[in-house]
């Protein structure tokens, strides 16, 4: 079950603060050329560190490639790779080892595997999503090519929100800001935000959105791989994720005629004039953008004194020390497009075998 | 891809207006006794025609199984069913031949296949969702004797919802009205709302809740196995699906001070007093109630014109004819809780392996 | 694990005294012309009553196709079919209720499930390889159109066997008499023997050949879906069977300078002179004829008096009573050539998805 | 399908002349205590240059655990290893870059991916089931608390072979003499037979037979996980496989009434008085010793001028360099026996899910 995937399978290991943390890679295509900058780019925007409103864990996490590669490209045979954890400080979680931090995975670890690395969160760490983001950089790089493109950004922070369809956001200026929002002015007012919410201690959950363009109709395996119970499921298996939609999702109190997509012939191209479906339908993609929106719980590690129980049941108090990120969202941003681009990259594949 | 599930599997067949639907049920523990009263019960919640706001298609939904089961008790072989298609009316979709229908899959099938069943909707048809609440029903009879027991209800239709907590509610209202909603006032206006719409022969969207309480600490299989990524693609592989949330889910605007769930110890079992985490822990369950909230667009069949496209791309006007849900929640309430059950099954044997 | 395939999978289900036997075929391509003829007289050559050297059990094995067909085309959605047991008698095995067969699958099923179907074998009786056989024909429909062709052939029968490469024989003869064997001199010794075995209400073991024409270069997944590990898991599945071998498989007393196959450029197409790989290398096809050789125990079920012990464990003489198999291997022929054309569109299939 | 298993789980990576192999094992039950003496005591038996009558390339084989493992235990995540090639001599197959060596799997590779890795046979190598042993060993450490014992030997080189009942040799001996042959005469024999075939720079087939002790009685997963398919399918997947076979196997010139293993009560405990099944009927374990046979052809790699055609379709002479075994055999003993280990693990896993 740490394994993602179909044909095009991503499956990792490692802890937060073991010697580090891989992956294999297998089912990827022969002949990619491995942009090297590229893969290493899209790992900085995971990085912590990166900015005032992040973690200040400091890790290079420079992936390190150990099979199937030749001459510069893929060969078809499993992608093994590692990064190593540089900047541990194991030291910070010695008062956690015996205790189980609120709303973290210590207890549901401790119970059903009866032993657990409590060092920064062992395997439950958000650490593991550094080989989602090397596996989404493969993926991306194989669907460039096809003109498929993954665009994510956040769209939430506390009660700030973004108001308006994401066509009318210009994606460009999503990296401009740490926070990653296309929207500068809400930008500054969520980087605001996190900072006061770090001040105290504490953290805030948000939402990222995220826009697929360029899919070609016919992605998707009716009826329990439908297109968007895969990306869902990818979603779900990002930390601190609470909630998946796609489309219209939740937003529910309408007339089937007021949002069902009409189709017209569009220069002899079949497409739908609106899209309330987020580009799927009956499970299959259509040919229009795929978007859904992500939602995120406020990191469970606060700065602040907690109630707690420790491994015997006794009841007592908890602060965490060391170094933690006050929002998830504008490090998440990064990891929901490489699990999209894993799945939709899964998906293509799958779809040739028939 | 017709396959759901890991240990517990079931693998679908079947098309609306074929001969029939039925399944195969693999990884079923020995020794259970079949209750066909409760698995029939299950089938009728689920039934057409089962009130004034479904469709009135007719269908007894027999389910008949040929395999699996000796003197009335499950063998641990796979247990194939049946359930035939009595009353299709194909003729109803004659004139949708070879007419895209708007958010439909009509159009994604053509073009992935190159060929469809037209007849209410082949495969894409929510008949197939019949296997799912007999593979749900033979799980619930298993779990029901380690007091897992799932309730899903009717949280919101159109703009009309709860407002209160789950634990507010007494479930034994569920089934007292046919929107399967616990709060009777508002089940009335759902209900009112539901039949409105239906005059005009629109449709209209809604919430379905479950809650699953008893299930133990220790399920789930992170990573990408986390039982919240598991219970959401099931719950969005069921037709008409938009979005999937659990604990508080898009409900971000919360500092982490605030929705921790802290530990305590509870006469010697350790549980949490709050439960924003809907009851998983990074992605392993925590003994506490899981719930989570599934939202489902208006059926996309509307007995309006609608403008549309036709196989060769010429635009033409189209209409339904035929016996169709103004509101798929109702009926939806029974998928959920079988999906979940099959879910949560299949992640119990799971946990077993080790 | 009643499930067999990767990407084109057949599920079956059923016992051999239950009410029917089927299966369900996922991941079949759309717009195969079913040539139901064609699937029935694949059935004819596995079915009970063909000749005097087979059991004398009464069944027509007519199968009905309940989806996954429009117009006379597969769809590219699940085939669901059942096949109806006709001709049980299960008062033949009243008398062994309680017992264990020896070498038959009484006491492990019995010891696994704690239950069991005890009539005809229940769920490990050689009827459920009906599935097997329709899928096969599917298969083999599909794989015709790329000319890829499928022949089995009984190459022993106890001390009885075939001395000559399979390039030496007319496969035009297999089916000229009822053991399938293209050599008719020895064909008729073979009859001779199974005669004699059942007159003495024994039954005698063989070998069946299979030979695969016309698989395209690159077929197999390395290094655990080597292409020979899946006919080998494939044949191994199939009741009755001990050995699996594959070009010259246990023929192991040779140098490698006498039995590498050496390349040459045949008029532009690079092949091999010999073929004592089997057609395989590195576990991928090569071009060449796929070749091997399936061992079959001589059938458990013999109308003699035999020691056995009963379910409490106290020592009993059994006599099997019923109609019975004297010799697996002729009827063995058609099942091998379906797991084979089964195995090889899977894989060509997953060829397809890089 | 770089991944083997369905609950214990090893995905390996890694080329013969890259920087390292690797796996990871996921679905390892946690709490296994790691003794690493004995972990790199199993890869010593696997290692090249351990006697002469192996290849001499010169490789520690150490493995580096980088994750899973806690304070000397497992603790149920998954555990990634890699272990550095240190020693390739790629310059030793510069001349073999563009041409296909008879018999191995550089034609192929190149036909399927079109591209390759040539050092050394790339992916194709052996060298890949260093990752078998890493894991077979962790398999054994489990199994071994349960009494389940591994015992693996050379049955066959060339000519000469065993040819008593396994039963009647002394295990102990096995490892005393290079070849792994329990009977010390033919061990002798069969070396001097490999060194004679070495000094002409050729290579030569043999049989490893294998022994399982003190599997539970259930173990197998009907109709198409039956244990002996899925031992089959493992065995089939190491290099120069060629055929494997069970009980009596391939030995089909008897009666049923001859080799129809008899039940009796053994003080309370149901067994069987001979065991030609093999200990396995209907696909599930009996409780009886479980035995199997593995056939590997002579090494393809030898020390002479062959013909050949290179990448263009040019015919030419080759004649390998370097450092090759003579007959695989002898380290193929530990490969089978972990390969064993890793099936039985997997199944005893997958046993208690239900």
């Amino acid at each position: 079950m740490n394994t993602f995937g179909n044909i095009f399978r991503l499956t990792s290991f490692g802890e937060s603060h073991g010697e580090a943390v891989g992956g294999v890679i297998d089912g990827c295509p022969p002949g990619i050329e491995m942009d090297m900058k590229f893969i290493q780019s899209e790992l900085d925007r995971r990085r912590p560190g990166q900015s005032r409103i992040t973690t200040s864990r400091k890790e290079s996490d420079t992936v390190n490639f150990l099979s199937g590669i030749f001459e510069g490209k893929t060969t078809g045979t499993p992608i093994g790779f590692i990064v190593r954890n540089e900047n541990p400080h194991s030291s910070d979680y010695e008062n956690l080892k015996d205790v189980f931090r609120p709303s973290h995975a210590d207890f549901t670890y401790q119970q059903k595997y009866g032993i657990r690395d409590y060092r920064g969160g062992g395997r439950s760490s958000a650490r593991e999503t550094i080989t989602r983001v090397v596996a989404g950089a493969i993926a991306k790089l194989y669907l460039k090519k096809l003109n498929i493109v993954f665009t994510a950004y956040t769209s939430q922070v506390g009660g700030i929100m973004l108001d308006k369809d994401y066509t009318e956001y210009d994606f460009s200026l999503i990296e401009s800001t740490p926070v990653r929002c296309p929207d500068p002015e809400k930008a500054w007012q969520m980087i605001d935000l996190i900072q006061e919410v770090r001040a105290k201690g504490d953290t805030i959950g948000g939402v990222v959105s995220c826009v697929i363009k360029g899919v070609p109709v016919g992605l998707g395996e009716p009826v329990y791989g439908k297109l968007h119970a895969a990306l869902g499921a990818a979603m779900l298996s990002i930390n601190a994720v609470k909630g998946f939609e796609y489309g219209d999702g939740f937003d529910v109190n309408h007339r089937g005629s007021e949002v069902n997509d009409v189709f017209f012939n569009d220069n002899g191209r079949i497409t739908t004039r609106t899209n309330h479906s987020g580009g799927i339908q009956g499970g299959i993609s259509n040919g229009q953008d795929i978007y859904f929106r992500v939602a995120f719980k406020p990191v469970a590690t606060i700065l602040m004194e907690q109630q707690t129980v420790d491994i015997e049941g006794n009841e007592t108090i908890i602060k965490a020390r060391g170094r933690h990120d006050p929002c998830v969202v504008p490090r998440a941003v990064p990891i929901v497009e490489a699990m999209a681009a894993i799945t939709i990259m899964d998906y293509y594949l799958l779809s040739k075998a028939k």
